[in-house]
């Protein structure tokens, strides 16, 4: 099983949980920790084998919110082999789309695609050669809340843990970033926070930087403002045009949002405030 | 039009191949050029706008190769917009052919697929859901050289001005190698020279190395020898196991072949002896 | 010698250019040349051999005079032995002064350095072990135009072509900025243009990113706006601190500042606008 | 203070070690853990203030040692704040000693240099300058093992916890090697296991290799095969020359020999077999 869990900082933090796993027959496999001094807060993650337990796991789960309540802990406690139910929004680019399909079916990916939303038709045939289920959702720039209660539906339908906007060029409504917070990730095509807003790699190549990235991150209400999960970068020259730019980047969004689902759908991130602890595998 | 060149190096070369060009009406829109002092040759790569030429293409190409003659030089003349025709080889692992596949029809790598071979049936489906032709060619163990002639057959039949091995498990017979030389490009999942032949990220885990890598390059009869042609490289720390070194590998893998894919496609490539002239863009 | 060439872009200019050189005797041993399609402008850079010239030097720079003022050309001729004289500012930080010191030792940088000057006398010690002379200019908080006469004054005296800012904590006035325009370079602790101002690595922390950086750029009158001529990177985990980042960031400071100096100093950067084209070694 | 501890795994280890450190009023500043699961070995290294310890910190010694032994536990307890007594080695080459020098002074690395020794004179102005000892020891060819005792005289005199080697061009003797096990770094300017032996630089270039590197790692009788602490790549071009290279990697092997002297003084290096855990930072 897969423990996270984040507290105010006390001594022996590590000592009572580890105690209390060790205490019921759980073997640690792997175990990642963090404590913030500056913000006082202490961050955990504990990969166990919940095979030789001395109760089940449910009553572990009860017996751990005591430990935990005491603690005044955030903390989520999941089978580790569980592939999280997750919701794929696309327009029209296909490259990080085509990437997540491409990994989850080489098993890198611990997710289940259960359907791939857009507000374009035009990935339909990409999407279900891939055996996906293509959802289109129109968006009425006249009438955006309304047009994306649909997409909350199928995020319900779907019990989505997890939303990725794999280059989905429309911005979400204020309620619906509320209600999934934490659960939806972005991919922004620069070095955030440089070239925020639209057409970064335009901004990138009027600026004349000479490295540029992408970024993955949480969405919030404050656009391209959410806690960054990962970043990526890649050197380039005078000679890119705003084109290779364009093309050049892709590889920096394919990597920066794949590491992203990777990292959350393995309980690797913890969010605290505007940032994240990401124990990176 | 792409002029690829070179030749032993000498005075004035620039001069003689840009002033006839310019005397033709051909305008450069890129032009990369590089002298190896040591070795004493000249690389040139132009990339020129032919659609006010003074005189045919044909024309132009007859009066180049007489140019050309006088210098001793190897070189190629070919029309921009053209797909190479290119043949890819596989085995059982997906993730670079689906990386290749994936960024064709993204229009990233200026190919044009006309068939996947393989020695196993297992890729069937991903090549066709993608509308490519899927050849099964089985290899013998015991007659491997006659195995492979129905493999030049395919190449053959394609026309095939690049054969790329996808992670292809296979060594190829030395006839075949000499007789596609330059035209057969291998991606090895180690940092080469370092952990050449087999189970790369097992020597890798096994000597601790704190980078891992990818190389692709020419294929020649001497097995991860030929020249390379792009390497891509990847940090890993001590948690990593030899199961994660094969995942995290496989973008080193997608990188440095997808990019020598594009490089020799676009004409980008000059090889000279054991090693390669490499105008990246 | 080493020509820098710089105009507006038309058919030929590499045939002129190199004919004229090959015409008098002179053999090109690097040559870069760049077109800027978008904005219609060529650049180029040729390291020649100007020992077997068929005319003085003095001769061959008049008469290519000739030949760049029918094109409307910015150039440069200089002899390619010549170390450039060089002034660095610093304040109280030390270490991108002791790198450029100690790459000045190691022959990786091309020039002399005639002096540094700073605002304060921490440095002096270390300036003079290195055997450099070291000036102390304080600068006046409520009279700081006047306080940077002194400073040019020692700009003018070491016939500085340029002055490297090595974590100088000061703005230059901007009659300084213009009048030495494209000669002074500043090192900015981020990866620009993203936490321009002050404590860019408190901001980054802030931020919660995941990759710090350094720029180093030109100097303008506009505080972090220049040209930018390198830009170095460097991966960050949330466990670092904001000291960590200043620590971490230090290497990316180190780098990207002796880069820019070695490219100036060795004519390979060439300013169009508010970019730069780096033909790099 | 600082517990570096490693041991065979089993269940409960973590509860056991922060348990005791809790009990006696340790406050855990900084945690790092790793089980290595196919040598089923357990790593930790724990920084914790010792400030309000319940006991004096030998008895604190004492009491742990029994719990370690129970646990066939081999472990280290030392003050955060001592700096490591350092001695330098170095030849003729200037750049990672100088490098060293700059970054003790600025604060960077947790070392105190006692001693540079030397088998040439050449640099000893270079040390003399920064405040070092500079001892100057030939090694006569025809009697190495005997020009190797005054080394060893040297490092017992300074009570070396740690030998750098930074580009000593020299092999020291095994029995050396042996008694200084795991105290001795050295700078190997490849990527290991590429190029090892002689003339790196040279081979890569021979090689065609897209990217060079440097490693350091501890030195064992087996000539460039101990320990890898850490490695840093760059990459390079067709047009570089050997003597490029060397310069171009003169920057990797800075980094990768600095961050080694840092992990290692910092007590963040735990060697295993041949193989190293590093907890970075």
């Amino acid at each position: 099983m897969i423990l996270k869990f984040a507290c105010p900082d006390q001594r022996g933090l590590v000592a009572r949980v580890t105690s209390f796993l060790a205490e019921h027959g759980a073997n640690i496999l792997d175990m990642a920790q963090f404590t913030d001094q500056l913000a006082g807060w202490f961050f955990l993650r504990i990969h166990f084998d919940a095979s030789r337990l001395d109760l089940a796991p449910e009553d572990l789960h009860d017996r751990f919110a005591g430990l935990a309540r005491g603690l005044a802990a955030e903390w989520r406690l999941r089978p580790a082999a569980r592939l999280m139910p997750t919701v794929i929004l696309v327009t029209r680019e296909r490259h990080c789309l085509q990437d997540l399909l491409a990994r989850c079916a080489s098993g890198e990916l611990p997710i289940s695609i259960r359907a791939v939303v857009s507000n374009h038709e035009q990935l339909q045939p990409v999407v279900e050669r891939a055996g996906c289920p293509f959802v289109f959702l129109p968006v009425d720039p006249a009438a955006r809340p309304a047009s994306f209660e649909p997409y909350r539906t199928v995020f319900e339908e779907c019990a989505a843990e997890l939303v990725v906007l794999a280059r989905f060029m429309q911005i979400l409504p204020p309620a619906l970033c509320r209600d999934y917070a934490g659960r939806i990730i972005n991919i922004h095509h620069s070095f955030l926070p440089a070239f925020a807003g639209a057409n970064p790699y335009r901004q990138a190549f009027r600026r004349g930087v000479k490295i540029i990235g992408a970024t993955s991150h949480y969405v919030t209400e404050d656009l391209d403002a959410g806690p960054i999960i990962e970043q990526e970068v890649l050197r380039v020259e005078h000679y890119h045009t705003p084109e290779d730019l364009v093309r050049l980047g892709r590889d920096c969004e394919r990597i920066a949002l794949s590491r992203a689902v990777r990292y959350h759908s393995a309980g690797r991130v913890l969010i605290h405030g505007n940032k994240t602890v990401v124990f990176r595998d």
